[in-house]
């Protein structure tokens, strides 16, 4: 099909314009006057509120319940964790006035909640009775970027920051990886992207945490993209703000907390991960419209009727829409595929006569007749096919471009020629990490759970290696 | 059934301290440092999740869809309407910094969102053919206010926004009665609170408005409280901000715009229209338990199994919770009858002999025993009835509270004896309101839709009278 009118940069000509491209002109964001900040579109916010209600689910399956805390932070309560203080004050926004008045303590916007919920939870927890909390919060946060991009890195961006507390340090750390793994669960079966998921490097965990740990998605382009990540804090903020309880034995511990948190970052992967020199492709998971019906020279008799009764029909196993504009069947072809919707449904007068329908699948272009009878199902069986398409698909590019360096020559080689996961290992010296983002760009993306050796020294200053890291270029 | 702990101050002593007590004792919500700002607990968090739903659900089915703007407005873009900035510039926060650099322009905390949505608008709208533009958000906005009570008047606080374009003064107008319509059916039929609706004078108006509809709900201490505004901009935000598109004879018009609100102010209301003496009582469609299961006698053989057994199959038709700790029986009632959850379920072993079960109402505290096997049916009846019976309640105390006053005598008399709307005719000038507010500390709340003729001049000046007007107390 001849592309109309929504023409976009290939992907092969220059990514990043059309990663900007995909974002304009399917719809997903716009820029604004306010700096860094982007407008998500209703065709973006709406896949974020699929996203979100994946999410959500799973929340309150394991047992997570919604807060909502105020949006500003008085600088003295930032600055009760030092570690933590250090990390964000240097990218946070300043309220300092209120009306005509200066506040007499200035206040940020959230850049993160870890004090907020600190602070309430020293108020509301005395006794082991009250362990766990399993809060969560969806909300905007907050922090001064120098260079933004749409959803990948936004001054202020929408995202859920869960925060819990626990009576130990097993429950706390139990805690991390449980929703470490809700994030791999919604990834893999709502997202249809696969990630490598283990723990951050002391540079590059969360400020404030004792561990970090991440999952980290792969680009068409071969960048990295971390894509969650989940927080054990030990008993580091509770110490720092007086979280106690009083245990079974009548002892005053303090609490052990994690924090966890997915934003609208994760549609700058889908888009980067599943996306095509069409526009974006959608897991039908989080597609606002599943099956697109479009009328085939819908002026000939019974063409509109028939169209609106198979849409009708489909509703009961898809979120669908009929576009009867009267726009060419090409223009909305086009405009259907930069959207991303999974399937598009062709219906004209010869497939009435046949009692057929045509279903076009976006993923991978395939097109098949089907009887009418056998719509509904098709369609089922379809969107779960597509779904499970784009995951294999993703995991391929994820596989072949994740590469194995033995030593410092190798990796040179493949960080110069080749964009995508460096499996390398590493002595645990930091000066290592900043050599090797010094020299190739590369950062320490995760130390896998079940990290093989591959060799006994570190890839770059050949001393005993202690962990396999993946390395790469990361947005 | 004697409350073993969790007593209130009762209304009739304290109206203000009994809502303070439940907002605490209900855990709806809780202070935080945060001047002004308060915590949304798990259970006022998820009361809000429920409205958000009911009315999430009619926007979209009235063709509305959700986008999020930024939470910052530049300071000239907050100054392009005049009326506009001047309503609310002496109520932001000025964020001035971001990390430690001095901001070139000022930045403020949205307190609504009109300047972000015209921007857009002059930016996305070019033909007819882009119109309507039906938007709205879901955020939280900002006010710096001077004092300050849960869900009632907050710096911060959640709602929705929608703001909407048209290319007809008609077709704007429909829509913001539309609006008010979903916000008098979402009052009625999930929250069962009656309101009165109408215009707002030219006094009490949004900011930058031509018209202010409102829907004024009356709490059990007969104070109003504004529960819902939609408002017709007319075409004056669309010149200040150049919104125009080329109509379909090619020429140039300017747009004609709506907004409209609803905030979690109207938790205050769901507690003072229908709470008492127990504490809260929730309507059954924003309830987030609508029947928990109370086993007595649970150590007895069979209670705790028949009891979970029930809860499970309840879950069809309810939102249900079993209460399986250790807590006494009476704890648990006054605990629920604090949450105002609409019924109890109580099994114990004679009930399991005799084949039934025990089913306390919230809202009139019947009691009914009822067979096993019509369980489900007996539930969902009892939820329809017990959000009539609220709704019925609710309209017998507002118009009880509804008084009327023929002259001032008669409005001296009301105002100085009674809290409740005083209905009063008025002759359109801005000093008899200003009168009457200063006499009495009472407000316009509306001219209804269909307002009566009570008589022929105002009950302030004895002028001719244009409009009813209902007047009163208000939070």
């Amino acid at each position: 099909m001849k592309k109309e009118i929504q023409a976009i940069t290939d992907m092969e000509v220059d990514f990043t314009q059309w990663y900007t491209d995909i974002v304009k002109k399917a719809d997903l964001a716009d820029y604004s006057t306010v700096k860094g900040c982007v407008i998500l579109r209703p065709y973006g916010y709406a896949i974020w509120e699929l996203i979100k209600a994946e999410l959500d689910r799973r929340f309150k399956d394991t047992g997570h319940e919604n807060v909502y805390m105020p949006m500003f932070i008085p600088e003295s309560l930032l600055q009760k964790e030092k570690d933590h203080v250090e990390g964000f004050a240097p990218e946070v926004a300043w309220v300092t006035h209120g009306g005509a008045t200066r506040l007499t303590e200035k206040l940020c916007v959230r850049p993160t909640s870890e004090t907020l919920f600190c602070e309430h939870y020293a108020s509301i927890i005395q006794s082991y009775r009250d362990l766990p909390k399993l809060y969560n919060q969806w909300c905007s946060v907050v922090r001064w970027e120098k260079t933004t991009r749409p959803f990948l890195r936004t001054t202020e961006f929408l995202w859920q920051e869960g925060h819990t507390a626990h009576a130990t340090r097993e429950e706390a750390t139990e805690e991390t990886i449980r929703m470490l793994n809700v994030y791999i669960d919604v990834c893999k079966n709502a997202l249809s992207i696969p990630v490598i998921s283990g723990q951050k490097t002391e540079k590059e965990k969360f400020a404030g945490a004792v561990d970090t740990y991440t999952i980290e998605s792969l680009m068409k382009n071969g960048y990295a993209l971390q894509s969650g990540t989940s927080h054990y804090f030990g008993d580091g903020f509770a110490k720092a703000f007086d979280i106690t309880f009083t245990d079974e034995n009548n002892k005053l511990q303090y609490v052990h907390q994690t924090s966890w948190g997915m934003s609208t970052r994760i549609i700058g992967a889908l888009i980067m991960v599943h996306g095509d020199n069409s526009g974006l492709v959608l897991p039908p998971a989080v597609a606002p419209i599943q099956v697109v019906v479009v009328p085939i020279a819908s002026h000939k008799e019974g063409v509109a009727e028939k169209a609106a009764e198979l849409a009708n029909r489909l509703k009961s196993v898809a979120r669908v829409k009929i576009d009867d504009s009267d726009k060419k069947p090409g223009w909305k072809f086009s405009e259907y595929e930069m959207k991303g919707v999974p399937i598009r449904l062709e219906i004209g007068p010869r497939d009435i006569e046949e009692n057929t329908v045509v279903l076009a699948r976006r993923d991978n272009g395939e097109k098949i007749t089907v009887p009418m009878d056998a719509l509904e199902a098709k369609v089922t069986e379809l969107l779960e096919d597509i779904s499970k398409n784009l995951y294999e698909s993703a995991q391929k590019n994820l596989a072949e471009k994740t590469y194995t360096a033995r030593d410092l020559d190798e990796y040179a080689e493949i960080a110069a020629s080749k964009n995508g996961f460096i499996k390398a290992m590493w002595c645990g010296d930091e000066a290592c990490e900043i050599s090797l983002k010094e020299k190739f760009a590369t950062t320490s993306r995760c130390m896998p759970f079940c990290g093989e050796k591959i060799g006994d020294t570190c890839v770059c200053c050949k001393k005993p290696a202690q962990k396999l890291v993946y390395w790469g270029k990361a947005y």
